[in-house]
C-alpha cells in the first residue's frame, strides 16, 4: 500500500540488536530503509553489520540503501529557527530524502529576527511544500505561511521550558494558525512532517507523468 | 500573495450588516468572496444584497461568485462519519469548491462500520487530496491513511460529550496517527483543511502546467 | 497609594444602579473614574446620571472626568490584528488615555500579512510602551518585539475556536516569547496591560522631571 | 470476597525482599500468587525462594502457583498492534491465565494494516471476551468492537510521545468509543484487563454450571 | 453484525422531525428502537407518530418495540447514589432494558451512608452485572466493587460543580480504582454501560444454550 | 507567631551541610526542629552532629528535641489504605507527634476492604482530628467522613500510574468529597495535615484551659 | 452520624416543588433544616409554605427553624476581598449560623490593600476557625494564615475570567499554601467550609464540656 | 536591533565546548556576553578560555566582559521569598546587571511573614522597576504591586511539589493579580524578568537625556 516508500523503524525503545535483527529481515525484500530515534550504539551495530548504512547523527537516524535513489523534481523546504530544533528538523529532512526527494535546509530564521527569514525568500518560495519546524511559541509558520501559496506543513518542538509544557505551548499555536493553509504534525514528529510532505511531492510527479 | 485563491470572512461574532459591508467592499476588486460561521439572518442579508448569493446551509457559509471558476483537474474527497459531523465536513467542501475544485462527499463511513467505507474505497483512492473529518475517537483518519498513499488532512470535530472534551479527544486522536502521513487542522476547521487541500491540488495543476 | 490613577470600577456582575452608585461615591473625592466590561445599560445609567460621561462602546468602558487630565509626554502604542480582538485593544488604550497617556492605535496588523505592519514600524518604534493584543496562535508580540527596543507588553484574547482553548493558546504562545523582553498579563485583559504601560510612561515622565 | 482468583502483589517501588516476603506469607494459606510490575532482580530472588517460580520477562511479572489451576471453557482474546504494547498486553494475558483462562495472543493487528486484523478475525471472533491494548491515537478497540458482538476491554498504553501525553490521547479515544460497548481501564492498566475479562469468563461458566 | 440489539437513534442534537424520520426508516426492517438525549418534544412527536412509543422521561429516552422481547435469564443491578445521577442511571436501565435484560434499580445508595448500600448488598450481589453510576468523586464503584465478584461497570457523571469539572474528577476516580475489575465508560454514558452489560448478560445466556 | 510549634526545614533540594547549618542555627533559639523530605544521607550528617536527632526513616523527617514535649490531651488518628501511602502518613504522623500529639497510625484499611476500616472504627471515632491519606482514586476520606463526626483532613498522595496523573485523581476526588466537612491539602503534604490537625488540636486543649 | 446538624438540601437542579417537598418531609422529624444553591423561585415557594423561613438572598439559601439554635461558645471568622465573592462567603457564614455557630463577617480585605487587613486583625485573630474566601488569584489565606495560628480553611471561588479557567488558579494557590496549615475545599464551596469550621468549633465546645 | 543589550546564549542542552565556541565568535564583535542555564563544566571550560570570565554559580551563570559597563542611574529590586528561588531571581540580577543596571536584592520576603517584607519597603519603593520571583501559590508579586505604583514583572518558578504542577500554579496566581500593573514572564524565566525591566530602566535614561 505505502509503494514506493521505503520501511521505517522506530528505533526509540529497541535494542540495537532489534534494530539490526528487523533491518535485515526488511532488506531481504527492500531496497532501503529508514531507522528513527535511535543513539549512538544503534548505529555502530548498523553500520558495524551494513557496509552502505548511513549515520544522520543531528537527525538521530541511520539509512540504508542498496542503490541510489533517482529524484523526483521539485524541492522540498525544512525551515527552523535554531540549533535547539535541529534534531527535528533534522529528522524530517532525511526522511523527506529517503523517500527520494530534494531537501533544501534554513535553519537559522527564527520571528525574532525577521530579516533572516527575509534573506531566504526566494528559496522558500521556490519549494513545493515548507516544512516549518518551531518550539517555544510555535509562531514561524504563522509568518512563513504568509508569505508563500504552497503547502506548509507545520511541526511542533518540544524546545523550551515551564509553559512551554513540552511542546504543548507551540502545538497549540500552530492549529490556530490554520487558517491561513498550515496543517500540523505530532510534537517533535519530523518523521511525520517529512512524509506528509513526500506524499505531496510524489502526487505532483505523478501528475506530471501522466500529461506527458 | 493569495493570488487566486479568494476572500474570506470569518461570519462569527459579526453583524449581518458588517458581513453585508465587508463583501461589498472585496467585491469592488474580487471575483469572489466566501463567509463562514454565519447564520440564517446573515444569509437573508446577503442574499437580499447579492442576486448571485448562494447559501450553504449545513454548511454554514455563504458564496458569491460574479462569474463561474473554471475547475482545475483532480478532485478532492471529503469523507467523514455521519451526520454531526456534516457542518464541518460541508464547510471544508465549499471551501474547496470555491478555490475552484471539485469535491467528492463521502459522508456516511464510520470506522464502527468498516464495510461501507470499503464500498467506496475506489472513490476515495481516485482522490489527489483526503480530508477526513471525525468527531469523538477521531479514528477514521488513520483507518483512511492505511488505504491510501494521497495526502490525508484530519479535521476534528467538537462533536461528543463527556471525556470528548469539545474536540481535544479527537485532535489528540488525530495527532498521534501522524506516522503515516496524516496532518492535522484545528478542531472544526473546515475552512483550513479546504483551504490547504486546494493548495495543494493548485500545486498538482501549476507543475502539470509547467510540463506541457 | 495608586496615586495619579484614576479609581476603577469592574462592571461585570454588577447592576446598573450598583455601578452607578459606586461611581458616585468615588466621585465624591476623585476626579476621575473607570468603568469596565459593562453593557448598553449600564451605560445608559451612567450618562443619564453624570452629564460628562462617555461611553467607549467598542472598549465596553464609560469613563468619568470631572475636568480633562494633562497628558504626560510620551505615547504608549496598541497594536492588534483585526476586529474579533479590537474590544480588549479599546479597553486598553481607554485605560492608558484616562491616565494621561497619549494613545497610538494601530488596529490592523496580523503576522499573516507582515507588510501592514511594516507601513506602521516607525509609529511603532516612536512609543514609550507598546501593547500587543493577540488571539489565536498570539505570534504578533514575538514579532513585534523583535522590531523594537522598547517594553512588549502581550494581551492574549479569547479570539478563537476550539484549540484556542478560550485564549490558552496564545496565552502560552506569549508566555513563551518572554525572552526578548515580552511581558504577559492575563487573557483578555486589556485594562491590566493599559495600567501596566501607564506605569511605566509616567515613571519615564516623573524621573525626567527630577532632572529639570 | 475475591474466592478463586489468586492474591496478587503490585510490586513497583518494592524491594526484592518485600515482594519475597509478602510471596511467603500469602503461599501459607493460598494456592498461588501473581506478582506483577517487577523487574529482572525481583523476579531472581523470587525464583531463588520458589522452585516453581515462573518469570514472564515480558509481561515484568512472576507466577507461583503450587499446583496447576484447571482452565474453565471459553477463550479470551488478547489483541494489540505492535511490539511497544507487548508489556502490557502480556501483562493482561498472564492475570487471564493464572486466573484459569485460556488465552488466544493476536500480537500483531494494526490499525494502519488491516488486512491483518481480518486475517485473524475468526480466531477474535470465537473468544468470550476480547482485550484490546493500544497506545498512540488507541483506535483500535473502535475497529475490534465494530467486528465482534462480545464485550470489548480497551487499554490504553502510555506508548507513543509528543501530544501522546502519556497515555491520555488513546484514553481519550478508547472512552469516546464506548457506545458501541466497549469499556476500559487506566492507561497500562494490563492486570486490570486481565481480571475484568476473567470475571466476565467466570461469570459465565458458573451460569453453565448452573444450568447442568 | 449487533444482531439481536435495537438500533439507536443518539438524538441530541436533531430536530424532531429527523428523529422521526430515522425512527420510521428504522422500523420497516427491525422490531424495535431506542431513542436517547432527547427532549419533551422529541417524545411528544415520536409518540404522536408511532401509538408504541414509551417516553422514558427520567431517562430521556423513547423506547419503541413492535412486540415485547422475551427476558433473558440473570439481572443486571443499575446503582446509583442520588437524584442527581437518576438522569444517567435510567439512560443504562432503559437501555438494558430494550436489549432484553431484568434490571434491578438500587437507587439510594451513597458511600457518605454505607448502612444504606449495605441493606441492597443481596440485591446486587445476585445480578449477573453491576452498573455503578456517580458523579462528583466517584467513589461508589470502588466500594461496590470490594463487595461482590462480578463485572462492575462504572459510571462517571457530569453532576458536580467548580472542581469536578464536567465529570472529569469522577472519570480519573474510577480509572483509578480499576484493579478490582472495574471498568469505565465515558461521562454521562449510560448507553454504553447498558448496552456492555447487556453484552456480557447475552454472553452468559448464549453459553448456557450450548450446553443444553 | 507559630508559638509552641517547632520550627521546620523542608530538606529537598538542599545538601546535607546546608540542613546541618539550618538546624543548628534554630537550636540556638529554640527547643525543637523537625527535618521533613530528606535522605539517607541528610539523615547521617544531622544524627553525627546531633545525639538527640531520631531519624523516622519511613516518614523521610529528621526530628531534633532538646527535651520530651509534654503532650496535649485528645488523640489525632492517621489512617491509610497501604504501603504505598505509608511515607507521606508517616510525615503526618511525625509532624502530629513532634507538635505534642498523641497520634493513632491505622495503617491499612482501603475501600476495596471495608471490613478492616470497620475493625477500627471506635479507635477513629475516639480522635479529636482524622487524618486520612489515600492516593489512587483517593476514596478513602468520603468514606471514613461518613462515619465520624469530627474534623477529617484528606491528603492525596501521588501513588499510582497511568490516569492518577501525579496524584491530581486522588486531589479531585477528595475536593468532591468536601460537602461532608472534608477539608484537603496539597498531594503528598503530610506535612500540612499534621501541621493543620495539630492547630485544631491545641486550640481544643486551649480553650479547655480557659474553661479550668 | 451528623447528630446536632441540621439536614441540607442541595438546590441546584432541582424544581421549587421538590425543594418544598423533600423540606416538609425532613421537618416531620428534624428541629432545622439549610437550603442551599436556590433562586428566588425556590425562596418563594418555600416562604410561602413555611412562615419561618428565611431567605438569605445574597447567600442564595433558605433557613428553616422551628425553634432558635442555642449559640455554642466561639466565633467563626468568615473573611474575604469583595462584593464578588460575597455568594460563597456568605454561604459559609449561613451555614456556620444554622449549625449554631456565632459567625463574625469581615468582607472588605484584600492582599492589594492590606492596610484594611490589619485593621481588622484583632476580630480575626478571636475567631476559634477562619474561614478565608477568595478568588482571582487566591493569595488572601496564605496571608491570613501567616498572622494567625488558628486552623485557617480556604475557599477558592470561580470568580475571575481568562487564567482564572473557573477557579483552578484560585484553588491551585490555595493548595500551595497549605504549608502554614491551610486545608482547602472545593471551588465555591461555601457550604463544605461553613460545616467544616462548625465541626472544628464543635469539637472545642465538646471538649470543654468534658472538662467542666 | 537590540544595541546595547549583550548578546545572550542559552547553555541549556549545549556542550562546553559549544559554550566556548560561541561565545569566541561573539566576542570578535562584542564587548560582552551572557551565559545562562549552565552547568559547572562550562563554567570551568569558559573561565579557561576567558581570563575575565565571571561564575555566578547561584544563577547558573556565566558573564564574559572586556570592560566594565557604566551604570545608568536608578535600580531594579529583586525580591524573593526563599533559598529555593534564589537560582531564578539571581538569573535576573545578573542579567540586568550585565546590562548596565544597578540591582538591589531583597532575598527572604514571603507572604507568611510580612514584617521582614514591610522591613524592606523602603528599597522596593525607591526602585524603578521590582522584579518580584515566587513559587508555590505565587502570591508575592500582589502583595508587593499593593505597596508600590512602579511597574512590577512577576516571575513564576517551578519550586514546589504536587499541585503546583511545575509552577503552573505560581504562573496562575501571577496572571490573575495583573490588576494592579503586573505583567508576567513565564516559568523559571529570570532571564526574560532582568531583560524586561533592562529595557524599561533604559527607556528611564534614554528620555532623561533627551530632556538635558
Ligand atoms: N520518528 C518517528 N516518529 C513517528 N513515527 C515513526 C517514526 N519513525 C517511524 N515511525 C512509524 O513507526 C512505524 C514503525 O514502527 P515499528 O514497527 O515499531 O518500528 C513506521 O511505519 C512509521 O509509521
Ligand atoms: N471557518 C473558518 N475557520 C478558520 N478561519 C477562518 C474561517 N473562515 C475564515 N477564516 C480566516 O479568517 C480570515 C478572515 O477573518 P476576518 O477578517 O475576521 O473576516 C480569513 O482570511 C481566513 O484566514
Ligand atoms: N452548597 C453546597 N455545596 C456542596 N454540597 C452541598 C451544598 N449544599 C448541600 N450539600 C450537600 O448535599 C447534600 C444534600 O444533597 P441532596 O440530597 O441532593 O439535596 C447535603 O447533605 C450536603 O452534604
Ligand atoms: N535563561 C534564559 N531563559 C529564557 N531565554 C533565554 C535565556 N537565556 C537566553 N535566552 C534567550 O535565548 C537566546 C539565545 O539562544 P541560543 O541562540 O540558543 O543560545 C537569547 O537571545 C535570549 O533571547
Ligand atoms: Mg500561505
Ligand atoms: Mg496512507
Ligand atoms: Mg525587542
Ligand atoms: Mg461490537
Ligand atoms: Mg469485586
Ligand atoms: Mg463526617
Ligand atoms: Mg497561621
Ligand atoms: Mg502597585
Amino acid at each position: 500500500l505505502r509503494k514506493g516508500f521505503p520501511e521505517v523503524i522506530f528505533g526509540a525503545g529497541k535494542t540495537p540488536e532489534q534494530v539490526v535483527g528487523i533491518a535485515t529481515k526488511i532488506l531481504e525484500s527492500e531496497e532501503r530503509v529508514l531507522v528513527t530515534r535511535i543513539q549512538e550504539e544503534h548505529a555502530r551495530a548498523l553500520r558495524k553489520k551494513f557496509k552502505k548504512a548511513i549515520h544522520h547523527s543531528v537527525a538521530r537516524c541511520v539509512t540504508l540503501e542498496k542503490s541510489p535513489h533517482t529524484k523526483r523534481p521539485g524541492t522540498i523546504a525544512v525551515v527552523c529557527a535554531g540549533t535547539s530544533d535541529l534534531p527535528v528538523a533534522e529528522e524530517a529532512a532525511v526522511t523527506a530524502e529517503i523517500m527520494g526527494n530534494t531537501v533544501d535546509r534554513i535553519p537559522d530564521v527564527g520571528v525574532a529576527g525577521l530579516h533572516r527569514l527575509f534573506g531566504r525568500l526566494e528559496l522558500i518560495q521556490s519549494a513545493n511544500v515548507i516544512i516549518v519546524v518551531a518550539g517555544m511559541e510555535g509562531a514561524l509558520p504563522s509568518v512563513v505561511a504568509g508569505m508563500v501559496s504552497k503547502p506548509v506543513i507545520a511541526v511542533p518542538t518540544s524546545v523550551g521550558y515551564g509553559a512551554s509544557f513540552g511542546g504543548l505551548a507551540a502545538l497549540l499555536g500552530m492549529l490556530n494558525s490554520c487558517g491561513s493553509g498550515v496543517t500540523v504534525v505530532n510534537i517533535d514528529n519530523g518523521f511525520g512532517a517529512g512524509y506528509a510532505a513526500s506524499q505531496i511531492n510524489a502526487l505532483v510527479e505523478q501528475n506530471m507523468k501522466s500529461v506527458v
